[in-house]
């Protein structure tokens, strides 16, 4: 029952504060993907995603930032876009807090994706092997109305640090919050380091997750990366990938691939322990083309090729 | 579960990419509409639009341009805000691809919707008859969110084609593809010549669509056209409209007027097979007043008068 | 089915008309909540809002102004970002007509709300106690997708005159349809003085609000007020309130306080007549600190402390 005002002077996107700054920026990609199945009826499908954040911003006078972050996003297998729950923030000297729909510790791992290949981004053989932990909700909480998350973030010249904690319903007692703990160093560009923990996943209790990577410049066009992750609690096993990709001369073209091992939890039995795939992307300038091959633990195939545009 | 940055640094309206660009436009749109309806409660009712138009859009250093659109859309009767499913393209050398949403051959004629009239652009007696095709959707798939569709543009000079694909739904094999084209040209922006034909409209075998329309300015202040459709596949029979358009000495009254008759497909009856209107649209500078009165083929009268905002 | 042109110019935030316009402004709110109550299982909770308008607006060329508004908006406890209905409006020499989701004469009083203490703008001894009467609806027509609503504001001055009409259901005939006015005076930036009168309220014959309120700078830093409203058709009785503000030297820190006084309906017990609230704000330059403690008229205690910033 709160007015509001008709007559709000129409400044372009802000509003009574001279810092203030809304943006709207995101990613489109499409493209094809295929899955080798036997029992599907389509194994190659078109897939596309629209993805718009719109953040808004204000500093105050003492230089403290706030913000806050919807986004908008559309993805092939929809009837419409969604709007997803907002995030808040504040942020002075390197200190971050976040509230609401927080970025967690292990989601926020600037390694644990790294294997990914393609316009798509994808990894059968180790992002599919991570487990299941809380992460931004680029939709909808998906019937967790009353879930709530708090993350803090600190960087500290090479070091960046995060912890998280979600809890899925902050209206009953005695929930078993999932909390994330996130560690990275970077020295002189050349080497990567990012170990993340996250206890009682997606607020399961016992569920504990444990990721360490390291990524090293071998030359100023390659790197050569190593990562690990324990997801045993949930079934994934344990899972190790090697993994590096290679700028051609031309400056555009990156080659990219990786193995991965998986060794499966108690009563899990892999077709094969060895998953690995190989990508290419060429940058356009502001979009690019990619494409992938990889097989997974049943000895499965799949491939994409597509193209993916910033804005 | 893809991370989300946090420190996204906060350019206006674009994001990483210097030729990065995001632009909101739309119109609204307000008034009342009567029917002429005997068994109506309230002939006469309030009816307002709004939408908006998202669109993003980046360029690469070779000139190929990439972009995507969401539409938020509210019409009276709604509760709330709808968000559409997102289009993607991709354009250069005045070739456009477009994957998603769509804008299906039909639907992207200049001329099919050339009787309308007033405010609110509508036509009962032609663009009630053209029947049912594949569109942009502007709000929702409508319970098809397995839908996908392509498109192909090519402009040459005054020569305008298009070609579409719709498939209902690409998860299964062996659906009737809804199959587009169009074809168009002007010639001194004295005569507009527009054809399209579609196959298996909304995918449904054998119901196929024929229109073309012609339009002439006969002097620098009025037009006359002749529209010809035939959906007689889908129960609307064939139906031709001639129509124009008269802009009066002061450059902002327009009138126009349609008159149309229905060749009422085999068991259909019409109370007659004539109908027609009138309309009135007067120019405020970005925003216009319009108005109209029209008999449709049941002999009933429907009038409407509103304003109409461009931004 | 109408057409939606691909090659759109992008021009940024506003299309085809030179003097339209797009703005996307509003808050974001942060803090915790506290409610006593003995039966809850947590009478502690986080509570956040993230609050866009997206406002489009465009100028003819003899200055009418036409323009709309959408809301996206976000609350803790849901599970995603709600889009509002429409308004959209047209104004010109100080009189606005809106159409749609309106603005409400009651809701638009620029004193109903002053008792509001916080961050949070909460009155549990005033504001809950005003009635329920149409607004703004900041979601979602809840059930009610063919309301309708028109409202026509009139600035003169330093008088502010508004009268608002809602129908819940305009396809049919003979609603009881709420009819709102409001006049409000200020005089030399001291005096504000406000009333407002609702009959019908949400379509309910014979349910009729009444408020008045008064309020007066007796310092450069501090205003003393005095409201009264009648909701005694709606069984929240009458209720005065005597509030005031007061900002300290350093110009930054404002105390606001209220107590109330509630005369209830037949059949209505109160455990107590008096509720009160004392708050305080800090303001941060394009954000304020708030917090504020309260006693209900069950003599229950609420209090809250968070954030609020603009953009």
């Amino acid at each position: 029952m709160k007015k509001a005002l008709l007559a709000t002077t129409a400044l372009v996107l802000s509003a009574g504060v001279a810092a203030a700054d809304v943006t709207i920026s995101g990613y489109g990609r499409t493209g094809i993907i295929y899955y080798e199945d036997p029992i599907a009826d389509k194994e190659t499908q078109v897939v596309s995603r629209l993805r718009m954040n719109i953040d808004a911003s204000t500093e105050t006078d003492a230089g403290v930032e706030f913000g806050a972050r919807f986004r908008l996003q559309w993805d092939q297998g929809e009837e419409d876009t969604h709007a997803n729950p907002g995030k808040l923030w504040i942020s002075a000297q390197g200190l971050t807090v976040e509230i609401g729909n927080v970025d967690t510790a292990m989601d926020s791992s600037s390694l644990i994706y790294a294997t990914e290949l393609g316009a798509f981004d994808r990894s059968v053989g180790f992002s599919a092997m991570v487990g299941d932990y809380y992460a931004y909700a680029a939709k909808s909480y998906g019937g967790e109305p009353d879930r709530v998350g708090v993350a803090v973030a600190y960087s500290f010249g090479d070091l960046n640090l995060r912890a998280s904690v979600v809890n899925y319903d902050q209206t009953i007692d005695g929930t078993d919050k999932e909390i994330g703990l996130l560690a990275e160093y970077t020295w002189e560009d050349r080497l990567e380091l990012s170990a993340a923990y996250t206890k009682n996943a997606e607020g399961y209790d016992g569920e504990d997750l444990f990721f360490v990577g390291a990524r090293y410049a071998v030359m100023d066009n390659a790197r050569v990366g190593l990562n690990y992750v324990d997801a045993d609690d949930q079934s994934y096993g344990k899972t190790v990938a090697l993994y590096g990709d290679y700028t051609l001369a031309d400056g555009l073209t990156n080659i990219e691939a990786y193995v991965a091992n998986n060794d499966p939890s108690t009563g899990v039995t892999n077709v094969t322990d060895t998953a690995f795939g190989i990508g290419v992307n060429y940058d356009l300038g502001g979009a690019r083309l990619g494409a992938s091959v990889q097989r997974d633990y049943d000895k499965l195939v799949t491939a994409d090729m597509g193209v993916r545009f910033n804005f």
